[in-house]
């Protein structure tokens, strides 16, 4: 049940049409993502245009009434989660592609539209989005900007922020900041679209995002190196950087637990390839021909080989080999399985920091529990390391899951790393970023809220507790 | 002569020491870079770390003195012009690179590193920038971290804000703002060192920053292509892009008028190609090898020929040629010995609007003045044109001027492009900015402004007009 009042449920049907106003029964036919308390609000509005957005937003300062915003309500931290009182904004109705272009390489899409329908339409171009994260499928453009997604590629392309040009974006009080550039240079007064870039809908709604595409290369090759340590596989990332032919697409480092959770699962193995590799290593490169990139691959192992005589390789040879390697690397489902709510965790780290931080934290992890084994995966180009405890959520209360945030958050920013790489504060992290944040930062993010969103109508609690203004709502 | 109180300039004096402020006489050891005003304040306070940066800036609230931060003092739009009553903040002492690492391709470096300093400290570890400027030798990291700098690789590399990873900041209030992460993946709250990149000292002051470093190719090579028309250009980068072997590092355009000014300058010419074509493009590929990469050219080359006939090109054999061939496009100053304060503007323009714009805008200037035929450059892969008129800055006063402005910049924003690209807004674009963007995000502009720098103290009347409290001063 919803506690939203009647007239104020009709001011909106006004707004958007009878049948987009979901509540009660008709609140079923939409999906909750990954938590049931994303819909906790128990009414959803589905606005088709930015004006739509706009006269919604001041519907709800006339009324006082709190606005969660939903892309595809994927993220895992909760910024999504709602609760009575309060309204779910769903952007899936603002699902056009209004621009593609291969001369500009550009697109202007609204902020429903999936990164799989972006990925499909640039496709076409020989254009791809230069950011790719397994829920491509309901991921939308919108909650990627809002939460500056980040995904595979970001050492070489950047993470969502990077990849905006402009944004539309209705601010608390209805107005329409639009700001749809199509280009990369611009110094044309205060960026401020990266503000909302990133403030997981707390700032503003974006309606409309203008993103960079980038030339789709003909051929990938792709080869799994087993290596003896962290050093090894920086070495290897570094020589898939300097590549004599083709550019480096992805480097996934996968740990010796995890490795052996998956590769054992899926009965994957391969002749002179030991599954006790204390790290493996995932590289594709990019190019015009699979052959020579293939070749390429080849050198890299026979360098690596001087230095490291026990690393393997396996160079895919086929689509098939390609897909099985990939498995071994994303099929994180297989933890969850095993250990139901697994305590996650994901952090960015300095390349140079990267053994010594992971031998303190497994060490400190012991001291919390000595059966904890973390599987330990990540984007090994960019730092972005993915933690996940061998321990079902239940498994890991209260007193026990803050000693864990103890040992791997204590010292990530003074060795200029990030509690939250890529999936964000939402709810969960909300006392963890102001225990572990510079204080200047944190009273600063808080003069911005005030700024920008002085009625605290936008997704109130999230990143930022509650303000007095919230907490009184 | 200045008018600060004595009183004011001894607590000065005791923060950074005697010989670190300088007046009166000892002002003339202080080059003024682009502009005289830039010292109109006559008074300059040199601190050697961060903790004197906000020692200093505390004493100007105390004591109500507006502060101007500079740089290596190159910019064009007048963002660090000064007047009496004011106080020049140089960073010129900050002058230390903290940290390169070739592991993690990033350097942490004060902000009054030269861009040059910190290109010879990257190359030793076969690294670059990523970015690079003709102004390499005064510009400083922190002058082009808050002018948002950007350059002929943006493309490829980004912008300053593409580059930056980490940022500490004084605050309007003397406080710190230490955000020095070292990664590229970072969701831990709202991103507001993004607010600092691009203010132009005027929501705090840069001290230290954390910026991305790329592999350094191992070749290099160059062409010049004459072609028949803006889209033939267009095509050509994304034949550059597309390149087989070798990745694209530069695409920097050349219209017919400035193509001849300089190659009838430098007496260049080559058979077969004639000064006539309508546009010209230099473009550069890295890689591994350079005689692949020349092969490389010659196939795009052979391509292109095939759509048009009348292309021409030359491949520079040498480092001689090469430099010959980046001298007529980087030679500008060709065009201000010749119209002495020549106006030239810089926008931003989508690549597929370029002729269209271009079209309109040659035919504009011409009906405001049947003689203007201007120069026009700038760098084709990012659509940041570069428009000077063949005219003296004597020769186009007042009302001519703004009518050159209403022809350049009258549509640039519903085109989705920027009318300042990359020169930043300073005092000279200030009321174009009001003038041209959307109102909300001037609005927006002034809250932030007012949020951040309370007591209007830093760098006032730049980029925003000076509001009623910086007005009083």
């Amino acid at each position: 049940m919803d506690c939203l009042r009647p007239e104020f449920k009709d001011e909106l049907r006004k707004i958007v049409g009878d049948g987009n106003l979901k509540d009660g029964e008709a609140l079923s036919s939409i999906d909750h993502g990954v938590a049931p308390e994303n819909l906790g609000a128990g009414v959803v509005v589905l606005p088709r245009t930015t004006g739509e957005v706009s006269a919604v937003v001041k519907c709800c300062v006339a009324n006082g009434v709190p606005l969660v915003t939903h892309g595809g309500r994927t993220g895992l931290v909760g910024g999504a989660m709602s609760r009575p009182g309060e309204l779910v904004l769903s952007t899936a109705r603002l699902d056009r592609i209004l621009h593609v272009s291969s001369v500009e390489r550009v697109a202007v899409v609204e902020a429903g539209v999936t990164l799989q329908a972006l990925q499909a339409a640039a496709s076409e171009h020989r254009l791809e989005t230069g950011i790719d994260l397994p829920s491509r499928g309901s991921a939308t453009i919108g909650g990627m900007a809002s939460t500056n997604a980040g995904g595979i590629a970001a050492f070489r392309h950047g993470v969502m922020r990077h990849r905006i040009l402009g944004l539309e974006v209705v601010l608390a009080d209805g107005s329409i900041y639009s700001d749809l550039t199509r280009v990369v240079k611009n110094a044309a007064g205060y960026d401020l679209k990266h503000l909302f870039v990133g403030a997981e809908g707390t700032l503003g709604i974006i309606t409309r995002v203008a993103v960079k595409l980038e030339p789709q290369p003909l051929a990938n090759a792709t080869v799994l190196f087993g290596l003896p340590s962290v050093d090894a596989a920086l070495e290897t990332v570094r020589r898939g950087l300097d590549a004599k032919y083709g550019q480096l697409r992805a480097a996934e480092a996968i740990w010796n637990g995890y490795f052996r959770l998956t590769s054992g699962h899926h009965r994957w193995s391969v002749t002179d390839y030991s599954a006790d590799h204390p790290v493996n290593l995932l590289v594709s490169l990019g190019g015009a021909e699979e052959e020579a990139l293939q070749s390429e691959l080849g050198r890299i192992y026979e360098d690596l080989v001087e230095d490291h005589p026990d690393a393997s390789a396996v160079i895919a040879s086929s689509v098939a080999q390609e897909a099985d390697l990939w498995r071994l690397r994303e099929d994180t489902d297989l933890i969850y399985r095993k250990h139901p709510g697994a305590p996650s965790y994901d952090v960015s780290v300095p390349l140079s920091e990267i053994g010594t931080y992971l031998d303190r934290c497994l060490a400190g992890l012991k001291e919390v529990d000595a059966t904890f084994d973390p599987f330990v995966f990540g984007h090994l180009a960019d730092g972005n390391l993915h933690i996940v405890l061998n321990a079902a959520g239940r498994e890991v209360p209260g007193e026990k899951a803050r000693a864990v945030e103890t040992v791997l958050y204590r010292d990530i920013a003074v060795i200029g790393g990030s509690f939250s790489a890529e999936h964000g504060i939402g709810l969960k992290r909300v006392e963890s970023l102001s225990a572990i944040s510079n204080p200047v930062k944190v009273a600063l993010m808080r003069r911005v809220k005030d700024a920008l969103d002085a009625s605290a109508i936008l997704n109130p609690g999230k990143v930022l507790r509650a303000g007095k203004r919230e907490a009184s709502l």
